[in-house]
């Protein structure tokens, strides 16, 4: 596929990704009437659906990354190069930021309002080293191993993690965009760079354990089967 | 197959469908005990699954259109004639609203009373250009890309859209049926021509895009494996 | 397979299939804090996550039918032998009863008393007709056409069908069964019999509208792939 | 795959699924607002979603057992050596009890606190054996005749059985790690010898009936396709 192409599928899936987590939050809360779980459920089965959705979606494209972190794990592995990862991640960013703004735009709220949520402190940065460390791990391992089958495991993981995590961004692009919604799924702006450096610490660790676990050798050029 | 067996498909189909959409809303709002997350939880999950199964049954008979707007966009990729696509969509048409009437039989609703429930203005307008654009760019792609992983996808886009969009209709005969409907899942029949002229808009902007991001090209007439 | 083996899978599977409706049911309900709707909910999906496992575990041994009215439907297309299944139909019945016990002795619950719980009237019969035509007809279509993807697309016709029809039952040994518990699933003895009346209606219907949509020629002995 | 690699990888997934029980739990509870059917739901949710997940990450490298039970009925069928099965049980054990501390510390609950939660009786005891009868009898089946499914089938089951059955654990690894939280999914330590004691005679006959229903003949060297 072609460098537009490519950029197009990454831009698009992850805009559909933040008006799917945002946009599910706002409903789910406006409905649950108090009861957080509910709401909370809602915005897991949605953000889940939609992630199986765009992966089978733009895999064939683009890889469907939708993510800063899977894209640097799978440039050190030699997956893309460093010049097309380096073109990713703006598609990322402005699919990410541009999907929270039709998230609003289609449940009436503001446009691009600072969250006033916090979200701080060790015990959801240690969340977010785990999550992204699982999630990078999951690609990183079954992109080999089960290629036609990532779609679901990430979406299963993703979902899950929604409950098994405290946050569960796993994703430096979604976390940049959540800033920008006074909504259920914000972070305040100045909670941002902790999560970030949460999910660089997580990307680290993954590729140094998977990389020993799974050794990208020449030998799995040939995704082999299970 | 025979044209009558794939119209017969499109018909059944669809009359499933609706009978799914519209009998796990009327089910769902009478137990959720007035929360209206729950409900629409129930009715999500439902449909999602109904439409899996469904697509599953009838895809190899009839392609498992069950919507006007993708038997418009596959006539114009050139997947069938538009002869064909005349004949499915008065099928889809009536499948549909006999649909409405089988849930209100099996749940003691009347049959077939005008809705009374306002659905229009902006927001939502434009939550039915997106879930049409976005439903009709899956079909456009995966049925090309993942054949035999359609219904799945479908579902899930269709199930988390639930969520994600303010109405997900996202297809013209489900649209009119509703109308016919004084339950849970219904819309006003003054609100329907600008939820159809929206998803007209969608089919046409899908088109345009992933016509570009999946040319229709004569290789692509052996679906690729990812 | 030898015929034991097979009458012992339909007994296994056929048990743990109601064990998982009652046991779910009793379970869901003592929860559920009178919300009918998380009561159901959780009642459908323990059933169909059971059932989708329950057909993967046992198709291979016996096919898997688990059901009176799916091996009549089978037999008539020459799937099994006439004296094949008659006796797969004890073994179901059997299984059944036991599956009932086992939940009741698991939660608690008294062994084996008549339901209380009325289910009659147009509506409910109707459904019945509806919800057992429509599972006949996916298992002659996918059992053909998607012969291992058959578990998934069962599973999720029956959990989406807990919502959109009033009962969907759909099988005589589950109805049967269901009369020996008075908890959430029962159904009082009386009213088993139009209960069975109406699922031997929909099997009739469905083997004529899916024999004529689907023929059983020699050309599918060999299950074409889509 | 060398030893440490498949050790690693079962106390790596042994370890995510205790933190997905046990966070879930308490992310449940937290938020349901006391009703028990909804932290329950999510519990059984996020379970199945995980477990779906680390078995299709790390089946490829060891297996995915994750419980003693399973390792003990693939070792007696001969799959993996007895030497390799009594390295795997600690890798286990030692993954579940940090599992269970990683989600206390993302949570912010206190590490390694005895639980105060009794569960026992015959009809708790019962459940266990039901539900490790079948866990086991799932992956006996299912690893020969439908290896590629394996991860979809024994999540839906362990998911269902949340609700099916009391207790579901079916595990001695995941019972004796939940004694160490006095969180939603503890067991008092009192109660898991019972417990480990009606997991070992599920197994047991599990094995009996299974290895008679699917003989573990030379021919099944080659897993057979369905």
């Amino acid at each position: 596929m072609s460098l537009p192409r490519r950029l197009a599928a990454e831009g698009l899936g992850t805009g559909f990704l933040l008006a799917a987590i945002v946009g599910s939050g706002i409903l789910g809360e406006r409905l649950a009437d108090g009861n957080m779980a509910i709401a909370l459920l809602v915005n897991a089965l949605a953000t889940a659906a939609a992630l199986f959705t765009l992966i089978e979606w733009f895999a064939p494209v683009s890889g469907a990354h939708f993510n800063p972190v899977i894209t640097a794990a799978l440039t050190v592995r030699g997956d893309l190069s460093a010049r097309t990862a380096l073109a990713y991640v703006p598609a990322q960013m402005g699919g990410a930021v541009g999907g929270v703004a039709l998230a609003e735009l289609m449940f009436g709220e503001p446009v691009w309002s600072w969250s006033t949520r916090p979200r701080h402190g060790a015990t959801q940065l240690l969340g977010e080293v785990v999550s992204t460390f699982g999630l990078v791990g999951v690609v990183w391992v079954c992109t080999r191993t089960r290629p036609t089958a990532v779609a679901g495991i990430v979406a299963a993981y993703i979902g899950g993690g929604f409950w098994f995590t405290p946050t569960d961004f796993a994703n430096p692009a979604v976390t940049i965009a959540r800033a920008a919604t006074d909504t259920f799924s914000g972070i305040r702006p100045a909670d941002v760079p902790g999560f970030v450096l949460a999910e660089v610490a997580g990307v680290i660790v993954a590729i140094l354990v998977f990389g020993w676990l799974l050794p990208a050798s020449p030998s799995t050029e040939r995704p082999p089967r299970r």
